[in-house]
């Protein structure tokens, strides 16, 4: 115990004080990885402090990924090779079974629409059309700004022709829309704030930039937004990022209030919103209606980018974003500088999907097919994984994002790696927090790839694990 | 002059002071956009120094931007505003022209093959071939680094097996390339080297990332090697940007000996070199033969990067890269970072259109009708514009960089704003350099857009506007 005693400073909060400690420790290698943590009792007393101090101290620790607790079993500490690690073998594991397509596994990591969903005739024959209309046009580059025919049809068909078509920028996927308006507007050491958890993807693009990130918790209907005003009046903020509809892993919408307030606080705090919509086609639930921040936003503080290949046809890498009026030029050079444009040929044919009425189909069949495998999950949850998981019902999209309950001694990794033997895969939760280890006791279960029979076994076999790590 | 009259420090350079004290009567607006500086051998007399002292202040001046020298006419002064608005106002003509697809332009902006030889048929066949054959497959994502059936063909293709084709990764397009390995390899304040000049794409990148950026002049064999080492005994350089063969904008190649100096010192100080090979496909000149940077490289010092787009179709945005053993993960998240993959159906086509022989065809093709051009070119410039400009002619490629005679009392921006109001479109040297001002008697002819009837007639309108300028 001797290595835990120290002089604590009546200046600082104790708690803070014996966490630093640990980390120190731990740092050094006085406490070595995978070591049992005194307990907090016998710590409190050995150091004349509350029991709350040690408490706090140990879940700092837990946060800042130096520590694990293992429930009923007390708190281990985690070496700095060992957290780096962390990750690196989700993602090599993860690598290595989705090279082999997942052939045999049930997958529950998709987060695009199935291929046997592809309207693949259809597309064929809108390519030939376009080629057979346009010649070796398209081939030629576009514009940076994209195929001004698709521009119009978007705005035509997705937004009752009330944006100006001159913003609308096409870009190759959702990602490189995040990447492209981060390179036009984040510098290194801006501020940012990003829904926690959030998209790993946007993550990482912001961490690319070297941005000062500020999490801010989600909850049932949106942010925290007593949280968000406090960050707001301490620090100025350039930009949030945001996922209107089933957020991405939380599965929980923007109510329409919450909207509302964030654009206000945007004109009040002068920032901007960088709104990634990519799943608000699959609204399941009868009482949620369509209302995107871009479309309430009277003061032009919205970025909106959308995905077309998570719902449409992933390898076309098609997407779009809506520009301030105020960026555009900032944006376009930023486009210029990353991939010029995006594929031509690609561009004119979806122009041509839509125009001949095709995606409005299309997006009818997919609703009807994913809703029934939506309710098929919701009610398996509900009934096999009752007692082990805490769930909100997203109500759309294609995911459930899911708590261990505290009474289940396992965390998302370990969980993943007992699933992954019994050929099924989960998403872990540490992907998604800046700091991984805040996702340690969450999960995501997308169905997109799933099919109704391997939804009941899936769901049997993670049922059994997490049975199996049951205090 | 008064202004000019300053106390002369004996510890600092007497031209740096000179130049100093007078960008700072710019900056202040005490000497005014376009107001003549003094005559070199008065303001000489003046301060008292040699008149060369003055000379060398003059020259800094310009290469900073502050100053423009005419011809026989004396120097000027630049105000800060009018520096910004350079490139911009050349940039706002040229989207302007354009945009409006160049018709009824002699253009020689161009930078990829023109669409009169784009192989449109055979591509449609080719198209069609995959979807019959791959179904939805081919609307899947492809792994980041691309569709494996490709990246063996440009193994086999390309390179006669000779590399690991885990190290290809397929991009959208060589800008993509640069970016993608920008954001992997050079963080804020890295140092990196570039050729002087260079592509503005890859420089526009660079400066994105805020690298510390070290330009090299270019010679007609390639860089100044002596100059570089100079460079690399002060500086940590990281990596160096090049291309090999018809270096963007001058033409130039590098010779075998050179590039096997560069090599060298990549080993000898622990740099990484990022080779561009943007034409070599397009070799002219029968004395020339074909080796990368890559080819020769036996320490695996050489990220290479290869441009479908420029040569085949620019629209379907496609190229790829090869990464050293070393930075393959790195890249790889860069890439995903960036748009997660490229479109995979493009990918799968281009693949059998390679596999089909189609490709070598097409090349054969090219190769004879852009010899024609290129020699059309060569002779009338020797013809037309001798006298007026200095050139050295690259051997293959697809333009010409041309330096306007000190004769000819223009800068490349006037020539550029003549030319247009003529229906001929330049691209002005200020692109190509880190300091704009430095490439101002400078200009690029590219003839892959202008048929052999426009060469001619264009280069004769160029000839007329110079002659007007002639002192």
């Amino acid at each position: 115990m001797e290595k835990y005693l120290l002089n604590l400073d009546e200046e600082m909060p104790k708690y803070l004080q014996i966490s630093k400690h640990i980390e120190k420790l731990i740092n050094e290698k006085k406490v070595k990885d995978g070591e049992r943590l005194p307990a907090i009792r016998t710590l409190a007393k050995f150091l004349d402090v509350n029991t709350v101090t040690i408490v706090s101290a140990y879940k700092l620790l837990q946060q800042k990924g130096y520590a694990l607790q293992k429930m009923g079993s007390g708190t281990y500490a985690k070496g700095k090779e060992e957290r780096k690690n962390f990750l690196k073998q989700y993602s090599n594991i993860y690598k290595k079974v989705s090279g082999e397509s997942l052939k045999g596994y049930i997958d529950f990591s998709g987060e695009t629409t199935c291929s046997e969903f592809f309207p693949v005739e259809t597309f064929k024959k809108v390519l030939n059309d376009v080629l057979d209309r346009d010649g070796a046009e398209a081939f030629v580059y576009q514009s940076a700004f994209g195929y001004e025919g698709l521009r119009k049809s978007i705005n035509n068909h997705f937004w009752d022709k009330r944006i100006d078509t001159d913003n609308i920028m096409i870009v190759s996927g959702a990602q490189q829309g995040i990447d492209i308006v981060a390179k036009a507007l984040i510098n290194v050491n801006d501020n940012i704030a990003i829904e926690k958890p959030t998209y790993s993807g946007a993550l990482n693009v912001f961490k690319g930039r070297r941005a000062n990130i500020f999490e801010i918790d989600m909850l049932r209907d949106g942010i925290d937004i007593g949280a968000f005003k406090k960050i707001l009046k301490k620090n100025k903020i350039n930009c949030f990022y945001i996922m209107s509809y089933f957020q991405n892993p939380t599965g929980s919408t923007y109510s329409m209030q919450k909207k509302r307030e964030i654009l206000n606080l945007a004109e009040e705090y002068d920032f901007y919103i960088l709104e990634d919509d990519y799943l608000s086609e699959l609204i399941f639930d009868k009482d949620m209606e369509y209302k995107s921040f871009k479309s309430l936003d009277t003061n032009d503080r919205v970025i909106y980018v959308k995905s077309f290949s998570k719902i449409f046809l992933p390898g076309i890498r098609l997407g779009y974003l809506v520009s301030p009026y105020k960026f555009k030029d900032r944006i376009q050079s930023s486009k210029i500088n990353t991939d010029i444009t995006t594929s031509s040929l690609m561009q004119r044919a979806l122009d041509l999907y839509i125009k001949e009425g095709y995606w409005k189909d299309h997006m009818k069949n997919l609703n009807e097919a994913y809703k029934e495998r939506y309710n098929l999950m919701k009610n398996y949850i509900e009934e096999i994984l009752k007692d082990k998981v805490e769930v909100n019902m997203p109500g759309g999209g294609l995911h459930f994002y899911l708590k261990i309950s505290d009474k289940i001694n396992v965390d998302c990794l370990e969980l993943f790696y007992k699933c992954k033997k019994e050929k099924v895969i989960i998403t872990p939760g540490v992907l998604f927090y800046k700091n991984n280890f805040d996702g340690e006791k969450y999960f995501r279960l997308g169905f997109s790839q799933t099919n109704v029979n391997d939804i009941e076994k899936g769901l049997n076999i993670i049922n059994r694990i997490l049975r199996s790590f049951t205090s």
